[in-house]
Order: structure tokens, then sequence, then C-alpha cells
């Protein structure tokens, strides 16, 4: 009918629909934490169809790290399946451009877009928060994301450290974490270690995000998960001519309810 | 040194190994239920390069059908990752070879090996058996594969119906079944119907296995999973040029063990 409104009605939107639309309009500038609580925050990875089929192996081979939710067909720019109506050109508030390895942030990559792009989006630990914290787990500090010396498992022109996030908690709450983040394999699952970080290399001295780390506080205990910068730190180590990702930090927000236990 | 034994001494290998060491020499010609029992079985879909992106895509866009385990790099005859030393032209008892679509089944594919293939490993129901029995869930009897009318999500050449495996089980049953393959989420997971199989289209009138049901017996309920014989219906549905997999109820024996909770 010639009398529906084109613009969606606001009140009828989602809290995922909702941000996406904040971060099109650029009302969105902030890191996504805390953003659309309940839904599943994804990092992107966008590259051409030419690097497509390795970076795909790639993430098969690190599953733990780069958990993949979508891959769409290439020159899309909707993430059809886990956000429908969503632009992937610019519904995150930040993204990071890759060429030949050279990294440079845009809050919008519209003027970049091509037909052979692919854009894979990987689960994203910042996902739990809320499952997290209804669980009595704190979310708000003690929080660090570190390189560690674990390789991956390479493919074509794609090889780095695995990335981790390192929360500090107590065993109760440690315990708790254990058990609800297994309930989200696709979001990087169960952690990789605990207790001490270096008995996996990880680099406390030059964390990528939080303040170096000399001692931990008496009585807390370093859980560590594989995290979705993992595939960010590997196109900077990859080199591609051509790449984008989201910003660390920055998610995507999907569709996808972290109260419904779902294989996307 | 030089008396270093060529042959493994076959005291020292797992079941898994032996089973594959069996289906090598011809000596393992049956279908793999009850094989090996604990070790993850997988199917294997086996094509050119050239269609690899594609498939890739479509496995990821139908998880919980095609759960992947590992892709091996083109023309690699090793399942590297999840089974050292395997050989995937010999070690599955039975082959189906598709040209257009058309298939053959053979015990080895040795000869019609090139060096752009590229091999999915791809997780099976047949894995939970024994966690099934274990708990106390009969595994033995009243199992069917069905056609659905549920549609996967296509890529490229490759589409057609999601395939399920369909077992009749008690109440107490149903619900531990439920529970336990919930663990298993690269092995399909959870069920995706329970209930009267008419209402997700399933084809009780021409099973891919088991005989035609007209009525159930009282006091079971059926429970649907999706199945791994549907990347092998896709791959005559795509009626690619060439392509290989594992023959319905043939297994590929990983070393992954099933006591233990893992994101392979």
């Amino acid at each position: 009918m010639s009398d529906t409104p084109i613009v969606p009605d606001s009140g009828s939107l989602t809290p995922a629909q909702q941000a996406r639309l904040d971060a099109r309009a650029g009302r969105l500038t902030s890191i996504t934490r805390g953003v659309a609580m309940g839904y599943m925050q994804a990092a992107l990875v966008i590259l051409p169809r030419a690097q497509a089929l390795d970076f795909a192996v790639f993430c098969q081979r690190n599953q733990r790290a780069c958990p993949v939710f979508e891959i769409t067909d290439p020159g899309a720019t909707e993430a059809r399946r886990v956000a429908p109506g969503s632009d992937l050109r610019t519904d995150l508030p930040r993204y990071s451009v890759y060429r030949d390895g050279v990294r440079e942030d845009v809050p919008d990559v519209t003027h970049l877009w091509r037909d052979d792009l692919m854009s894979f989006v990987i689960g994203s630990g910042i996902t739990w928060d809320l499952a997290l914290e209804r669980a009595g787990v704190q979310t708000k500090k003690y929080r660090w994301v570190l390189n560690t010396a674990l390789p991956t498992d390479p493919c074509g022109p794609f090889h780095g450290p695995v990335v981790v996030t390192m929360r500090l908690l107590t065993p109760a709450e440690a315990v708790i974490a254990i058990q609800l983040t297994s309930r989200f394999p696709f979001n990087h699952g169960a952690p990789i270690h605990i207790g001490d970080p270096r008995e996996i290399g990880a680099d406390l001295q030059c964390p990528i995000v939080g303040p170096p780390i000399d001692e931990f506080p008496r009585g807390l205990v370093p859980v560590l998960w594989a995290c979705s910068v993992t595939p960010q730190a590997v196109a900077a180590s990859a080199k591609v001519e051509f790449m984008m990702t989201s910003a660390p930090a920055y998610g995507f927000i999907t569709d996808l309810e972290t109260d419904k236990v779902c294989i996307p």
C-alpha cells in the first residue's frame, strides 16, 4: 500500500536492530560491550573471494578462536541469516581496513565495497556478559586481551598466534563461567586455560587491551578464552593486499539471542 | 635405528587406528556402526578445489547437518588433524563416487585420486551410540534415515533437503538422548524435531535406511536429528562433475574420543 511507512517504526525495533541502525546513523560510536545485551555479538572479517577459501579453511582449523556464524555471498551487503536487514558496510561503529597488513580505522566502509567481497561473521565472547552477570559473575573489571605463544593452525597466507581474553575471577565465579561458556560452543566455548597465563606464553607486559600486569590480586584465578581478535591479528600477519575487519571491541550485533541455545 | 619395525606393532594401536588399518587391508568391509566404539565417526566429502569454497559455505550454512571436523589441503591424502596416519583413499570400507550425480560404490579410491581434491571430514551421529548405551538408551533397533521437506540453505550448486536420522525412544530415553546429544554440537547436536515426523515432511514411505513405516509402536516417541547423509544427498542433487563421499552408514573413524568434550 502506498501509505506504508518506508522508515520502520522505531518502537517496533529490537535492541539489536536499534543498535545497528544507531551505528549506521553515526549515533553509536562507542565500543559495543554492554550494547543490546542478550544478543550475540560478532567480529567481521571481509575479504576478496580469491582469499575466501583459505580463510574458510583457516577458520575451520581454528574453530575455538574463529567460530563462523555466517559467510555471505560475494558482494552481499547484508548478513541475511543472522541479521536480516543489516548493512555490513555501515552497521559497525568502527572498521579496521588492512592494505598489505597496514591498518587504518574508519567508521564506514561503503566507499570501499566491491562485488567480490565476502563477509565472515565470527562469534565473539562479548556475547556471554549478560549470561555471566545473571549468574552472579562480575564482568566489568579485570579483563584483558592478550597475545599468546599458542600458534593457530595456518592455511595459505593466514597464520599467527591465538589471541585470548583473560578475566580474573573468584574460584566460585570461575566454575560458573566454565559451565556457562561451555553452552556457547560457537562463541569460543569453554576456556582454553585457567591459572598462570605464562604457561601458554601470554604476553602480560604488552596487552592488546588492558594495562600491563606484574602480579595478580590474591584470591582471583586467571581464566582465558580464545578470542575473536585472533582473526584481526591474523589479518595483520597475513599482509593480504586488501581486507577489512571489525575494530577490536567493536562488535557486529546479530539477531541471535543468547538465551536460545542455538547452532547458527 | 635400523632395527625399528616399519609396520607398527598392532598391540600398540588404538581401536580407531586398528579399524582404519582393517579397512585399508580389506578386512573391514561392513558398515561401521559399533566399530571402535568411543571414537568419533565422520562422513567424508571429497571434491575438487574449484567446488570447495561453495561447499565450505554450504556446510557453514547447514552446520546442524554438516558440522566440519577437518578440511584438508588440496591433494592431501591424510586427515592430519583428526586422524594422523590415516589414508583418506583407503580407510573407509566403502565410498560413493558421483559423476554428474550418478553414483557408483567402490571399496577404494586410490586410482581416482587427484592433486586438486580436498576432503571434508563431517561429524556423524553414529558417534553417540556409546554415550547413549552407557546412559541406558537402546541404540540397536528402531532407527531410520529419512528425507524431509526441510530445505538446506543452498550455496552454488549445493542444495537439497535435510536428511534426518530417526530413533524411536521411550519418553525417559528421549530426555536423556536430548541431554546427551546436546553435548556433541559438532555431531549434529540436539534433535531438530521430536514427535510426529510428518510435521517436518519426513518421508516414511520411502526411507533411505530402514523399512517403510505406517504407524509407530505405542509408548515410543520419534526423535529426529540432522544427519550427515545430507551432504551425500546434496552431492547427488548438485550433479557436480566429480565428487566422492563415504557411502551411507560407512563412517571414517577418527582419533577424537567421545568421552572428551572437544571442539575439533
